[in-house]
């Protein structure tokens, strides 16, 4: 039996056992090397562009085939770069890529949302498989890219979109498929991490920890993504769509940053015994899931506490693996790059077995038209630190925490400090478990007594060990 | 075009593509549920029945279809067990699972190396694939199991064989794909762990705390293949083989365990601001590989040193991805028949789209034909803790450091300690890189002294900070 006949067959093959587009072409191919195109050719685009080269015999060990980068566009082809490129591989126009036929996979790497949309959505109507490490454009509009590269029989991969060169996303959308995730925490942005962490060991003050990782590199002129929690959300929608087999929901996720921190609300933590980190957060109840960013207080023995500098890790829980934490830098040139080439890779082995779509992009086959329920910030129940500036009088804290009783909040702990402080004396509480509203409420009210210098501060706490009040 | 004809292309295809054995069988099965046998109804297999009824809308969700459990064998039917089966699923002969030609996957959790090679052998001639738990069968029998089922065309997964549910196989096999490994160290036995964390923490003995494991259930009546870190080296063989893409080496691992530890050492490793573990190492010179398990010290400060208990975790770092941790429970029902099942769901995935070999067992192409040279311990350069019990005279540290000396062995720090103990006093000292052959000449010249009585007590060091001499 020939071998062009065989070839024939295979897009019925797909069609019935795939349900996602036809065509013949992918048969055709599996012979001939996987060629590549690579749109943004800045740090990780090197980094992509080093591994593609100077990896090429561990690639071509995996594979039994090379990867061939045949074109890379970036709109500057002047500007430094850490390695060189033959001129004829370098093109200023996305079109060369998204038009070349002959091109199987289109790796994004430009950012933003806009043109990056447009190239992807171009890319899955020619029929070529996307790589991308673009969490912005896949938390606004992934849910759309992942509908048309289904219905167009091709793959959107985007392990370098969360966690670098860590595999969370393998994890989660095979490692772990066996498993419901009951809860997962994340520090998903090296930025926030570093200057907490600065903070932290320093004692620094918000500006000057962000000036020092603005000088170290590890944060932008303009930090607001990283800082105002943006970055860790977009990462979080799509860690939850994994987790969940759920569409992507950027919308319900609460989300908080840290540039209002002041450095004394991380040493009374650190008298309570713990430690501020800015965590993604989602747990699922069977019925609802939270969904939320925010500075949240961490016992200093939690694997979390340790996490430390630029670098990220996500701690989860499944219902059969137990409690699971994954550890590396979370960002950078060779790390990302190498999320980038890990997915080209796997897209290689499934070109050239002619299965794309073996695994639904989010894990599971019914993601793209499922949704969960979000729990909404005010139904939370979790335990707080609240700091509240007194005046230094007499029954301040037993008017302070007779509205706590009132809306229901038990104090777990208390520190109550002298008259070290001008004006007024910090009041900082550890609460056990109380209902966001109440807490609210109840910060509201005492935020109005006259004896109260208002803002109350108050942050969230993840305390396996402080859940129920005593009394 | 009939699907008829469509299936009986199919072979063509796959012998092209992927050098594995021919069967068409794949083919005709894909609308089929994919069918499991299960042999070895213990604890793990208690966790897999579990997984495989009361996950069922989970797997159903992931898969598009249901997995379903055909045939459960175990010699002891009477034994209780935490879940329940209809009597005509459960059979005492293997052979009623080996020869059932509706069954796929056989899932192999007997343990040991002789019936459970015989079974796995069979599986592979009947075309079935394997899902095995079982460290010591592929540490032993690895290599020609897996080239009997690269032959056959059918896949032997094994995520379950190292560290539970955490998914260090498939990071090593795929998500870290376009790295080198460069280092690696594991905590991969969780009795070891917890005996030490045990010693650690409350400077129990040896004995003591192996009692209260074995109490606790960690640790098993004869320790002996958990505490001589033989468990370990199992293990450390199968990440090697997934690390470097070469055959499995079990005989080259320089193997020590844990049982003659005296919490004396736990203690001064502390006054150095070290920890001890029981670590699985690698590490890749570009030329020779280190392979070795043996009580490590650990900076305080490092990751690993604070995962603690039953817990495993592996640290590597990649040449692109730098340093990574992947942390969870190592064993126990649950978290092992995590990983079972997503081999499960991997396997019924390439099943169902008929590409059973996607990825290699060891995930290079040529990782079944190639071996990595292995470094002789005697030529491992490395920093050294040492304890000599010496007479307290004037002169001691003297002549012991002069020995050093001589064999280019230089100190960075050494601790004294007066006449606290009767006959003999402790001199402790950690050294700079040094070559294992010096070390073992220099302690056996020591032990001549006669002012000191021998053995000199012995331990590694991994500390990236402390490498050169300083003189």
């Amino acid at each position: 039996m020939s071998k062009d006949k065989s070839d024939d067959m295979r897009p019925e093959y797909r069609r019935e056992d795939l349900g996602t587009g036809v065509r013949g072409k992918y048969f055709e191919r599996r012979m001939k090397p996987i060629q590549i195109g690579l749109i943004g050719f800045g740090t990780v685009g090197s980094g992509v562009v080093r591994l593609l080269t100077e990896q090429q015999e561990v690639l071509a060990r995996r594979l039994g085939s090379p990867l061939i980068l045949k074109k890379v566009a970036d709109l500057d082809l002047d500007r430094p770069r850490p390695v060189a490129l033959p001129a004829d591989l370098l093109t200023t126009r996305a079109e060369d890529i998204l038009d070349d036929p002959e091109i199987d996979i289109v790796v994004e790497l430009i950012g933003g949302t806009d043109a990056a949309r447009d190239y992807v959505m171009r890319a899955i109507a020619q029929g070529k498989h996307v790589v991308t490490a673009n969490k912005a454009l896949l938390a606004h509009h992934g849910n759309d890219l992942l509908a048309a590269a289904a219905a167009a029989g091709v793959e959107v991969a985007f392990e370098a979109s969360v966690c670098g060169g860590i595999p969370i996303i393998l994890a989660l959308r095979q490692g772990l498929a066996a498993n419901r995730v009951q809860e997962l925490f994340g520090i998903l942005n090296g930025t926030a991490n570093y200057i907490l962490t600065q903070m932290t060991q320093s004692g620094a003050s918000y500006a000057q920890a962000l000036s020092e990782a603005q000088a170290q590199g590890f944060a932008e002129a303009d930090p607001t993504l990283d800082v105002e929690g943006i970055d860790t959300a977009h990462k979080l929608a799509i860690l939850m769509s994994l987790a969940y087999g759920a569409q992507l929901d950027l919308e319900s996720i609460a989300v908080e940053g840290i540039s209002r921190l002041n450095p004394l609300d991380l040493q009374f933590a650190g008298e309570f015994g713990y430690c501020l980190k800015l965590l993604a957060i989602t747990r699922d109840d069977g019925h609802r899931v939270e969904a939320r960013v925010h500075p949240t207080l961490v016992p200093r023995d939690h694997m979390l506490a340790n996490v430390n500098g630029a670098m990220n890790a996500v701690y989860l829980t499944g219902d059969a693996v137990g409690p699971i934490l994954l550890y590396g830098q979370g960002a950078g040139m060779m790390p990302t790059a190498s999320a980038v080439v890990s997915d080209l890779i796997d897209l290689a082995r499934n070109l050239k077995h002619g299965v794309p779509g073996r695994v639904p992009a989010l894990g599971w086959e019914s993601a793209l038209s499922t949704r969960r329920l979000i729990k909404p910030i005010n139904d939370l129940v979790t335990n707080y630190y609240l700091r509240f500036s007194a005046l230094d009088r007499p029954g301040v804290l037993s008017q302070v925490s007779g509205i706590l009783g009132k809306h229901n909040i038990s104090i777990a702990a208390v520190i109550q400090k002298g008259r070290e402080l001008a004006a007024t004396v910090p009041i900082v509480m550890i609460t056990y478990e109380a209902r966001e509203a109440d807490a609210r409420q109840a910060m509201a009210e005492i935020d109005q007594l006259p004896i109260v210098s208002p803002p109350t501060v108050f942050y969230r706490i993840e305390d396996p060990h402080l859940h129920a009040a005593h009394i």
